[in-house]
């Protein structure tokens, strides 16, 4: 197998707003030369994960971005060698990990991948290996564990309840005893919270004003707010948090493709309230919490204790557009594309 | 001894910006009722703190007054016990805690009042008890050593570096082995802060560009941002602050007086940057953290490691400007109210 024809998503320019294809980023058709080195693998990528925080990576006001122009972006990749010139991932394993957002991938250093020992007979979807059991799942449990401390009988808010992160977030929260509000973009949205993943409540943002929804959702106030939102959102979770209440930054979608920044106006409460805000990265958090994260969720998932619902786009080539409807608030659950069939 | 007169500084209406004298607060003589019933005291009433958050107490722009209209202010007084009817507390003793901002306070309940037992051979100035030996240092010291999570080496940057729990906090992170920035309203302020307080840079923030001036004198950004102030200074710091930084939320006296608050529109640091920005109140820390306050700082100023530098007004009748004074950034330092000689 030589000079394998290889179409990759590759960067153009950073969005100043949404990433349009064509634009900021476009499918490229490129010859890979697969003469692979000692220590090499060569992959056939199935699942691959797309995430909000692919426009921080690609740039924009104030923040440059990390990939070169006719780079091929990345992201988490479920893939099977196909190729090996390296002992611990033989021809045939099926490996997940940061690859390229493209068809083919030649991985020179493969530190970071790990084999799915029953991938050809695993009880949940290969798909979760780039989502709930990846990233967007890593994300939401070690981030509420750590920073949102939940404890049960309190109330937690989440917004982008309905996004890769907030699921799990609510989900999690919901085994954990504590009281879950969610809020999403839409009426389809709000009802799939309250009636298949047993959120006990949850709003349309777009509809009436934030704060009087969240309050008539929580007469109580709120004890932890989940923010994959940022702005007009995080203000009103302010609030109407309660005393010593806990804001877990998680992402700020409302802001990612705006030219002008939204200006908090309430900071002052976490003064009056004795509130914490904190942001994180996904990997600060301890060895410890990452394998009680894989194995919760992997038996949660297994079990139907959370539900994870994918909105999946096929084919690679339109990945562009799924990027764009994702931020576009298009997507209906965590957004993968499928590349190919195991 | 009956029917005393007592001059006290009572509430009249909620400032929207300034507390105005004759305005939001009067000085005010009545007669006090001295005819104590059992457990009761009163005080001679000696030293009175002036702080910040009394414009919090006075309420404001959204904000409810905790006052009712004529009724005195209170703080942190310094006073000695002049009737009695209460064993534990004997006339003679010089007591500090929470009373009116008044010449006299008849004390009907005495939980919170703790003896000075060394007041009359007091190596530290009996003004200390209202400041750094009492809210003022509990506050710095605990919300910098549970909050701000100091380590040698670490720089730290303190806004209102000159006012009564700046002045601490500098101190005490120069001890602990930090590099020490601070801002203050004069050239005057920032010398002293340099020179005096042995600050390793300080700058006027009203002469150029906040985030230019905290850039230059920590080029290689900070660890911790100890916030009096709120509004475009957070806004600079978020700026400035390194990954995993963490924003001790203590005052915004920026906009106490402010009609309308000032927007913080780059909060989405704290996700890129992995901040943490946490409010308190000076009750939540644990004793052991208060008692290992109360002991240090008393070491430190009795051995001259901390320099506390107050603005004594003279005079209850004078109190009403020393508060404007205050939040017109016009105090030099922590500022006092003296009414009488122990």
């Amino acid at each position: 197998m030589v000079n394998l024809n290889n179409k990759s998503v590759v960067f153009l320019e950073s969005p100043k707003e949404y990433p349009i294809p064509g634009v900021h980023l476009k499918v490229e058709s490129k010859m890979l030369d697969d003469e692979l080195n000692e220590g090499e693998l060569l992959t056939r990528n199935l699942y691959i994960s797309l995430d909000p925080y692919l426009k921080t990576k690609m740039g924009g006001v104030g923040h440059p971005s990390i990939y070169k122009v006719g780079q091929a972006l990345d992201s988490y990749v479920v893939s099977e060698v196909i190729a090996s010139k390296n002992d611990k991932f033989p021809v045939g394993a099926v490996v997940f990990g940061n690859l390229g957002i493209e068809e083919y991938t030649r991985v020179r250093t493969s530190n970071d991948l790990k084999i799915i020992e029953d991938a050809r007979e695993s009880k949940v979807p290969l798909s979760s290996y780039v989502g709930a059991l990846n990233l967007a799942g890593r994300t939401a449990y070690c981030s509420l564990i750590d920073i949102g401390k939940p404890k049960a009988g309190e109330t937690i808010y989440v917004s982008a309840a309905f996004g890769g992160v907030g699921q799990i977030v609510g989900q999690i929260s919901k085994i954990l005893g504590l009281r879950v509000i969610g809020s999403a973009g839409s009426d389809e949205k709000v009802d799939y919270l309250v009636k298949t993943l047993k959120f006990d409540a949850a709003f349309n943002y777009k509809k009436g004003n934030i704060v009087e929804s969240l309050r008539s959702a929580a007469p109580e106030g709120i004890n932890i707010y989940y923010d994959n939102v940022g702005g007009e959102t995080l203000e009103a979770a302010l609030e109407v948090l309660n005393r010593f209440g806990r804001v877990v930054l998680c992402g700020m979608s409302s802001i990612y493709n705006r030219t002008t920044p939204y200006g908090i106006k309430n900071i002052i409460l976490a003064i009056l309230k004795s509130l914490k805000l904190e942001g994180f990265v996904a990997n600060q958090f301890s060895d410890e919490l990452e394998e009680r994260f894989f194995k919760d969720v992997k038996s949660w998932l297994e079990n139907g204790d959370i539900i994870y619902k994918e909105d999946i786009t096929e084919g690679l080539e339109n990945t562009p557009e799924a990027i764009l409807g994702m931020f576009q608030g298009k997507t209906f659950g965590k957004a993968v594309v499928k590349v190919a069939d195991l």
